[in-house]
């Protein structure tokens, strides 16, 4: 008898509620019942990015956003910086390479976050450069960036500032409109807590004017069709009906929680369990700027990462993240996106200490959790 | 934020899979597609009972085959002996008095299990007995009763022995023919993990027997009428038809698993509860017979039991049980019955811990999960 727990980044557990709303039959999508449904998921995606702007739908991953930052905003032969500080930040590289985009990479060792000093240093070397493509949280090594410093750059000149904020919007408070960030992309399945299948993005006003002389050539990811049909609350293309009636209900679920206390849930979950691989001696991945989203642990010496992650998902039902590239088999990485609560942390700390318990490691079992639970008191309500 | 964790000793969690299957549209009852689901449940509980009698299906909650239970066999003016060591105890005398029946009672004192010697006893002074009514594991006390010492002793006389084993069938190795229970009932919301709606019970041949002299007025629970449209795989009156198709399922669930592996987690999680209350210095209420069903710990003085499982329900999303009569207030009953994993164990042992720690106790954060952890290492496969 196995039971599972989704403690990945990404996709993460879907609230019961959510999952009985995308049970119902399907409905059409050219219909006012959908237009409905599809205006309330829309008013709540501009309450989650803190924006004015229209918050663009689209049916496919966060990546997809990615490239359609990319392709609507530049054109072949512009410059742009890319923040590489993981597998996400090379993502950017890659994306912006294969339409015709000039990359200046500013490498960041992983685990660390970007300085913005670095960043306006490098933008003041090289005055071509158009636009910053960073992210807000790195999955891969689970830092989080000082977006709103580079912001405060950014917004003194004209470079757009382009934030893949798939495992950062409703994790951190990060007010689009107030910091002046440009573009502000995010995936379905991570704080938001639907399936994998749709991803959101929104630009500012110099964004859209932008747009407007980006000559990269593209088709299902112009925004500017997508704006357009989001005025007659639809999308350009079908959309994913299921997917958005989901929406709908995720974003009613946090709204119902309230903003300021799905961040502080975050933070705190996290927290604890920092707490609790301090407790551990686990080393943190990211001590200096850790993200909210997810901690990554270095394994213990001797440990095989890979094989504690195969151990505890495919014996335990405990399904964390291990490493990439060269922190392969040496991390392990538990996200507190989404519908995570209490119990969720302890359960993920328990899972570690009867894992690496198994493997051979004298961890003092109950002591991680101790630790965390010390944290999780806060949450208590009177 | 609040997920739910439903710790209590019935409704227990019903495992996605069988919501699923009960979430399908509904057929007809007088169909061969019903059938073949009714014949496949049937050769599930006969398994589960461990008999090669039929075992009735009744849609009722298991109060209903215990009132099936007196009326089919015994007749106004008959003379039982009921064994009362708890609520459920209890309500057999109810039953037995409501038709007539004349009750001796055995008294046993809340949280400790009957002495078979004292059955044999009682049996010897008054031959006029003509059946056992007790429980095997008694929900309210948490104790677990000597069946199969007292079926020892009822299979050597003309004494039938009517065992409630509602939060025992599932849980523990209770094979009904090699024991020489005369009817053993159960509940579905219990070790059979499915929602309430459902009760079932066997007879054995001198069971059936004792039924066609039996004189109490019955007609719902009319059993023999039950078996003779059992042999056409069907109920008597219109079957529970979602229930019946939930509970194939959950019965595939379990032999999956394997009956003997079913019963050691039952075990072991109980185990490993007690472990975790010795730890924190909660007193067991029953120390001497602990049920695998249920553990049940006294709070600690100075705590209101009823608070601390009103606290945790309410704000915190996990419900265990609190006591009954002069136990209320007092204790606090943690339930191991069903689809219970070891992070059911870790969530119920932390909420504990975080409970008590809110109304004011000094309970060492992550020590009663730490002693939890050490007996439940026992379940991480190779």
């Amino acid at each position: 008898m196995i039971k599972n727990y989704l403690l990945a980044p990404g996709p993460v557990p879907v609230p019961p509620r959510v999952l009985q709303a995308m049970a119902m039959p399907i409905i059409h999508h050219r219909t006012p019942q959908f237009s409905r449904i599809f205006e309330e998921a829309e008013q709540g995606l501009k309450e989650l990015f803190q924006t004015k702007q229209d918050v663009m739908i689209l049916a496919s991953s966060g990546t997809g956003a990615m490239e359609a930052s990319v392709t609507n905003t530049l054109s072949p032969g512009d410059e742009v910086l890319v923040v590489n500080a993981g597998k996400f930040g090379e993502r950017w590289g890659k994306i912006a390479a294969a339409f015709g985009v000039k990359v200046h990479e500013l490498k960041v060792e992983w685990g660390k976050a970007v300085s913005a000093q670095e960043v306006q240093r490098l933008l003041d070397a090289q005055p071509g450069i158009r636009a910053v493509l960073m992210q807000a949280s790195e999955t891969s090594t689970t830092a989080l960036h000082p977006v709103k410093e580079i912001a405060a750059i950014t917004r003194q000149r004209d470079v757009l500032l382009v934030v893949d904020g798939i495992t950062a919007v409703g994790v951190i408070d990060m007010p689009m409109d107030e910091w002046g960030i440009d573009i502000l992309v995010t995936g379905s399945q991570k704080a938001l807590m639907l399936p994998p299948g749709l991803a959101f993005l929104a630009l500012s006003e110099r964004a859209w004017e932008r747009s407007k002389t980006a000559k990269t050539p593209r088709f299902y990811f112009d925004l500017k069709r997508e704006r357009d049909n989001l005025a007659k609350n639809t999308t350009a293309w079908t959309p994913a009906v299921t997917l958005i009636i989901g929406l709908r209900e995720c974003l009613a679920i946090m709204k119902e929680e309230g903003w300021a206390n799905v961040f502080a849930r975050h933070e705190r979950n996290a927290r604890a369990t920092r707490a609790a691989a301090q407790a551990l001696d686990l080393a943190l991945l990211a001590p200096e700027a850790p993200s909210p989203a997810v901690t990554g642990m270095h394994v213990p010496a001797g440990v095989d990462g890979g094989k504690l992650v195969a151990y505890l998902r495919d014996k335990m039902g405990v399904t964390f993240a291990g490493g990439q590239d060269h922190l392969k088999g040496k991390i392990v990485r538990v996200a507190h996106l989404g519908h995570m609560g209490t119990f969720d942390v302890v359960t993920a700390i328990s899972a570690l200490e009867l894992g690496l318990t198994h493997f051979g490691r004298e961890v003092g079992l109950g002591r991680g959790v101790g630790a965390a639970e010390k944290v999780l008191l806060e949450a208590l309500p009177a």
